[in-house]
């Protein structure tokens, strides 16, 4: 079965989306775009045979023709546009965040929990990169131990110089840790804190960069996340997890190594989209074989809370400067395991 | 468009080429399987909706649904069956060798010349593997300056202890790197020799396991590969170019470093099918989007006959003891430049 | 020249100083012994051809033939001791750390003052080795721009089940990425939190293993350092400086690679004998080389100083949880801006 | 004991043995100098406290107060001043190549037969390497099983434009292959062959750069040494050693890795002199410690010989192109086994 497909927004990711699924992967036919920019959805619908344009979201999620939606607009709308796909009872995938604060995720998953199957997936798509799969797989075999601390490092090249808030680093750059600790060790963040190191000078004003995040799980594993979204020199994702008899770390990666001048080096991927693609297109090969059977796989809605949550005490933490506790309500059974 | 695949063979590689248009990539889907096995034709095509089981691979090859044809049998039978689709005017995907020896590769040249178009790729899935792909890369851009020679090892854990000849290291191991090399320099490779380190005692009685074959292309490259086919320890594939200015090398891959017990470890491959596993992907990737437009894309009829052509020199040089010479008539116009 | 070394304390790393000036490294002769325990001192001292044994480490700091003295006893009894030397005037060589406490630290600064000339030297060895050279030759040479922070871990095999405090993972453990810190970007240290991640259950009853030590500069770079004595696997020390520009990293420094049974293997060192043999070397080539001419070089007094202030802040951290201040007295024109 | 060394050669080499034995490493002083060049010899040895310059090499070798000589000539002299010193009952440190012939080594073997004990240690250092001692650890702790082949490399950034021949490449550079061979395996070489693969347009004109040498020993351990005199990049020593059951190779051996500009990237060393340093070290603490004995240690003259013998056939099939077989006479009991 070809799962027909409706993408709500149509910007650089929903573009990269939908090439994925007209090119990449099997499984998925776009049939439907919407983008606040009309013209914009108008451009991108032309591109693929047969997709029809809507003129807002409730439209798209309610046409007849469209199985499941893929929302890629922005943290705002979020909520509206998944509570529909829901109330449809069509399967959604969402870019993260779920929604911009807990609140609202919550209701997200009173929706989910009233329509009585998981309905949702979130985009975080570590959770299906081979690097962290790897992780997992190592520390699920029990061969460095029980875990007890994990060091982090997270680092784009470069954000552009204007609207790009420090809060943001956590809200767009360590949510990825935060899901991905959650997942990898089966368990909830229960604390965070927020430390400021020697500001970069090549940061737009007004923008602290790097952060430390430091966050605590319930059985007291400690992560150490360096956030650095001006780190200038690649897009660089490090992870090294220490447990009693070892640790566990993620490889460099580059294809082939490369000897001249003095020196053997490898690549460091440019950005997000090169890092990760692989991991990407795995999300949404799970996803549509999911949605083809009417409902959703991997992250879910409990997870997106859970992120909300936590990164809403890590913005109190780099404000107040102080340790801040995460308090979660109970997790409704609907919902797996953290993580 | 959807390419409605007939696959020739359903043993292990067949199902794995199956299990790949259905599940992990878009643009194809398996309506008709047969096998020499007609039980093992019809549970394989059982699993796919809609799939008939064709007596023979001359009915399947005719069969007015099928657009495109896999070749998956053994390598006797591949002449017959590629001269069928061919003259049937449709694209075949032929895995390697195209044919056990040059003349029967030059028929099926003949008969893709009258046919006037390209219809034939060849498996060889190393130029579709990212590793391979960026030397390449590093060659084109002129990084290491002129090549001049290349270091290579082909390495299986292990072949079964009947019916694998010291010939078919040359012919089923060695001509991966006689393809890559091809590829990479984009010249032919015109002599040959073999030479017989010391034997392992984990082969089979009979077997002289590992080889060293060194291969001289036009222009002087010299390469010198190592095909182990009982190495043991993994499936390692190892290649290393030597330029003018510097070198370029195959990295080793793997996803995480473990450090435990006194060492640190990254993990080597278990089997090709890891290894290459994304290769496999592009390469019908690249075959479904050519099939689509009629026509066939990657390596083709000429670069089946170098490979059959070169082997067989190798073979001879395993023989003799002696450097042999390679000659391959021109090329025809319909092929791009070697490689 | 020849210096006439006194060595006090003949325990293992005493002994090992000795070995080093017999055997590895010219320039020095040990020329007299004395320990707590005097059958300790003369069995040691019978291995040394000439060598005498001194029943105090007074009469052995006061003995004619004694040039220049090493200090390795216990570090209660440094102040005394290098009190001694300072007051005969003849340089010394003394084991981390210089005293217990910055009090006593400051003591033998006075009398280093007053003699009117460095005479003292630490036994930080790092400083001396090729890894941490390598790393301040990359920050000093700008290539990865104004440093920020930096990523350490310190981890040990294992520590003795007895007499092994939480207290001593900072003061016999992390106390040398204090100094190491101090020495590669040449400013002092005037913050330290500790924090408590979930403990191993292989540490011994009481022990809190392992920390993150977490240390600020004075312009504000963040220091964390993972802390681990009962790592289990190996002697591994880590250490990345993240600057504006990009990062530099201790490499793994293995001799060789080893693949077998799935692996690609390098060596872990097995403990800090192995892996600082050559700093060891060096540092007491470059003391020797300083005393032939009367006086001290490398790591002095004032660093031992503030190492002893900064564990100090650092074990009032681990005890109350809390971020907390270092303050030192300026620094006297005798010593070289920090590290 | 201090050995009272005399130096024979004040070059490069000679001054770097000699700064070694004056500053680096114990039990050494060199006490006399000659060189072809007077005034040179006189310069150098101003520096040297004491030291007497020599007007030729025999007066050096008969002077009372010299106890052993260090020979670092031009290869033509190396016979007669190892035969002189032998005479002498001196123990000699003899640079490679021990003679530039077979016949003029085996002239130096029957003089230390006739004095009953060996004398002579030839400069091959890279057994006194750390890499190269790991890969005959691993070796003889079986890790990888019984060795089948080698791979070898041995890279110089360049030679001087004029001086340097072909012949030069084997007994200047694979040389050191060629003992390293012998050693690791503890066994003869016992055939050659040299190719010629494409030849780089950096090497002056007649030079013929890079050569892959091929050897193979008594028990059929076959070696591939790409000899690449003008690689450009930096001096780059690569070996890997492939077992039955696993292999061995030399690591990259940088101290730090850094990340900048789109890679992350280890050193390469500039040349042998940063690459082998600790090697130079060691041989030359190894032979004072011997020569204190009044005997020698490490390679001997056997060594010598047979390094002379195996070059000697690598220069005829490097004319000829033919397989060349070496043949060595029983080898003296005074001699250990092969390496």
């Amino acid at each position: 079965m070809t799962v027909r497909v409706g993408v709500i927004g149509a910007g650089t990711i929903g573009q990269d989306h939908i090439r994925r699924i007209a090119e990449v992967i099997p499984g998925g036919r776009v049939v439907a775009v919407t983008d606040a920019d009309a013209a914009r959805a108008g451009e991108v619908a032309a591109r693929l045979p047969g997709a029809a344009v809507h003129p807002a979201a409730r439209d798209l999620v309610a046409a007849g023709d469209v199985d499941a939606v893929l929302v890629a607009s922005w943290g705002e709308a979020h909520e509206e546009q998944v509570l529909a796909a829901i109330g449809a009872g069509k399967p959604v995938f969402c870019e993260k965040p779920l929604a911009p604060d807990g609140e609202a995720c919550l209701r997200i998953i009173d929706a989910e929990l009233a329509a009585g199957r998981r309905l949702v997936q979130v985009g975080f798509m570590r959770r299906y990169d081979a690097g962290y799969r790897a992780l997992k797989a190592a520390l699920d075999d029990g061969s460095i131990g029980a875990p007890l601390l994990m060091h982090c490092a997270h680092r784009n090249p470069s954000v552009p110089p204007y609207g790009f808030s420090t809060e943001m680093i956590i809200t767009d750059s360590a949510v990825h840790e935060i899901d991905a600790v959650r997942w990898l060790f089966g368990e909830e963040i229960v604390a965070a804190r927020v430390l400021r190191p020697r500001r970069t000078g090549r940061a737009a004003a007004g923008l602290h960069d790097p952060l430390i995040v430091l966050l605590e799980t319930a059985s007291g594993i400690l992560v150490d996340d360096e956030v650095f979204v001006n780190a200038g020199y690649g897009y660089d994702i490090r992870g090294e997890i220490v447990g009693e008899s070892g640790t566990v770390a993620l490889a460099d990666g580059g294809q082939v190594i490369a000897a001249s001048a003095g020196q053997r080096a490898g690549r460091v991927p440019a950005g997000w989209r090169e890092r990760f693609s692989r991991a990407y297109d795995a999300e949404l090969r799970d996803w549509l074989a999911a949605a083809a059977r009417g409902t959703a796989a991997g992250p879910g809605s409990w997870d997106g809370y859970a992120a909300a949550a936590v990164t809403g005490s890590c913005v109190e933490a780099l404000r107040t400067g102080d340790r801040v506790a995460v308090s979660l309500p109970g997790r409704p059974a609907l919902y797996p395991e953290a993580g």
